[in-house]
């Protein structure tokens, strides 16, 4: 199925740059455990991030080599375009194993195999899903070998979007029109908070006329009423009541590629005071979006915002935006690039970031972002949504 | 919020049960990062274990501390009842940091202040969000710890469910049923498989008359004609064909409880030995369900299975079945017990279990499971489901 996603030549590119930046520091393999950085480098797509799974990248073989659960192979062998020796599995009694055996016990034998286990290997020592365990393990079982902390690297390589990899970006932007559409017009003084969950996943999942939606790396997120302020709560049976803000943050993903987009909505008669903030917000988001272009700084692309707010005496100490793409929950930011004080990250063309900042006051808050590419001279928001205060 | 959901009773009772494991294994403190343990203990929920955060127990404290990021704090206050002075948060710059800060940084000066810096605190050395890198972050701060791996101390504290727990899990089934019955109505020749998993989708969050849907902690999964035998692939935009089987695993999810179910259908009319298949596949489940009751061991029940199986010469070797309950992603099992060869666990009243055991043939599968919880004297199916080969 990767075959038909990117074309192998795209494959080869991906894995030739992460085998550059290998030897750019001197190590002789990576163990890459972030289900997006697996699926970038293999194509590799499957929910069985539960169980360890791994990628092994060496500088001196073609291909890399995929380690996962048996059952999980025949998953491998639809979704990448590996060779049969570069699959390797292990038995099911390695999972969640009353026996003491651990999945990178087997990962360690490959690395073995692959003639690395006295060399320099890299792990991404703080992505989700590699546990403490799993480095222990590997330290047990490779003695000789010497671990470096190679969290981002991948994750740097993935920073600049291919033309197909924006294709993607810019049909999830269509899915996350559609949602955010399904949002707004499910909510009302009375439905209950699950109600309007149910109709933005239904316009995630069903997607276009012409595709369908894959499933977002974050769920509907739509923190309400006195919950503005704790973006991070999710749905209830509590019905809408009038005089709720309702702050919608959800994102369209193909083929793993999101676009996040976030919007504000009212029930009933917004304050002047929320009006009044969502100006703000919106002239804040214009000026750092008018700011951004190539060579221009992540952090030059905060003061922007902070300075436009400022004028009105607000502050915002959280960072605005992140570098995005592709994502498997948890998560879909891709924690390189950050738009905050100090990130002296130049921006180069075709690399994507969602930049959400919002202004909360005493007792509600407003939320407004968009998603956007780095053209030659300066940004291309991928959905084409009204960035205003909504009314329900 | 959690004060609804569960009174403060039963939070009383869990983190006493907690209390006396960790005196049982000589411990001073636990730090828990599994989000289901989190919300166990405290009642936390919000979708920010994208980030790293933790409840502390200590055997002298009478509440636990919540630590996680600044803008979680409030999701914090907001659904546990936790006193203020339990809710520590970390400053946005620790979050994905350029500046060589880290979470558990943090976390250990909460340990610092607890006073347990000198003594033997348990981690949960292989919860997917715990990473190699929180773990050797504390052994820097903390070089005067003594650290011991409890990853399942909680998940058996967890392991049998209290009346209201249950009460959830039996909601969570009546979604299951609702959302089954959905994919299979939605499930025909030419239907893409996205629009059967948006269907279903409708059904998990929308849930019944009375109640509304969480998220399930994964998504649908519905393996389909060549790839029955990739059971942790998700949808594409691939209309269904005649000849295909398609196997639906899901659930539907309350308050973070869950209750599994699985299914086979088949597009047009089913080959006759997809048909036995299916005879031996309920044999076997009702065998199984048939030999379980308190004081049987899980591998007695995976025997039951296997050797009716067994009578028509026909061997699987995964395991069948795991414990299972509150989850977050990436998963719903509890890593506890599993119904598989090896494992003495001896079945009490009140476990629940899910069970779904499969036979693939050369080109085919079938799946059909059940949770369960045990009785007093057998069996309590949670959901009320045809066991059956359905045809679409």
């Amino acid at each position: 199925m990767s075959r038909d996603i990117f074309d192998d030549a795209e494959y080869d590119r991906r894995l030739d740059r992460t085998k550059t930046r290998l030897r750019e520091e001197n190590l002789d393999a990576i163990v890459v455990t972030d289900p997006a950085n697996m699926n970038y480098l293999t194509g590799y797509d499957g929910w069985s991030f539960y169980v360890h799974q791994a990628v092994v990248v060496t500088t001196d073989r073609d291909e890399p080599v995929w380690v996962g659960r048996q059952m999980d192979a025949d998953g491998a062998r639809a979704t990448t375009a590996l060779s049969e020796e570069s699959i390797r599995a292990y038995s099911d009694d390695h999972v969640h194993s009353p026996y003491d055996l651990h999945p990178m016990d087997y990962v360690a034998g490959v690395l073995e195999e692959l003639d690395v286990s006295e060399g320099r290997i890299g792990l991404e020592m703080d992505a989700a899903y590699f546990t403490a365990k799993s480095y222990t393990r590997l330290q047990q079982n490779l003695p000789d070998a010497t671990f470096e902390d190679t969290t981002l690297l991948v994750g740097w390589v993935r920073v600049k979007k291919s033309d197909q990899e924006l294709e993607y970006m810019r049909e999830a932007a269509e899915i996350s029109e559609t949602a955010m559409q399904a949002g707004l017009d499910a909510i009302e003084a009375g439905v209950p908070e699950y109600e309007a969950a149910a109709a933005i996943y239904d316009a995630l999942i069903s997607g276009t006329d012409e595709f369908g939606g894959d499933y977002p790396s974050i769920v509907p997120l739509m923190p309400s009423g006195d919950h503005t302020g704790t973006p991070h709560l999710t749905w209830t049976d509590r019905p809408f009541e009038e005089g709720d803000p309702v702050i919608i943050e959800l994102s369209g993903c193909r083929h793993r590629y999101h676009s996040p987009l976030a919007r504000t909505t009212f029930v009933g008669d917004p304050p002047a005071e929320l009006e009044r903030t969502a100006t703000i917000v919106n002239e804040g988001i214009q000026a750092a979006l008018d700011v951004a272009e190539p060579g221009v700084t992540c952090e030059e692309v905060e003061k922007a915002w902070r300075e436009t707010i400022a004028k009105y005496d607000i502050e915002k100490e959280d960072r605005i935006g992140y570098s995005v793409g592709l994502g498997y929950p948890p998560d879909w930011g891709e924690h390189t690039a950050s738009i905050r004080p100090g990130d002296e990250t130049a921006l180069e063309e075709n690399m994507t970031f969602h930049m959400i900042p919002g202004i909360w006051t005493e007792d509600m808050g407003m939320e407004t972002s968009e998603t956007f590419r780095v053209t030659n001279n300066g940004v291309e928001t991928l959905a084409d949504f009204p960035r205003k205060l909504f009314t329900a």
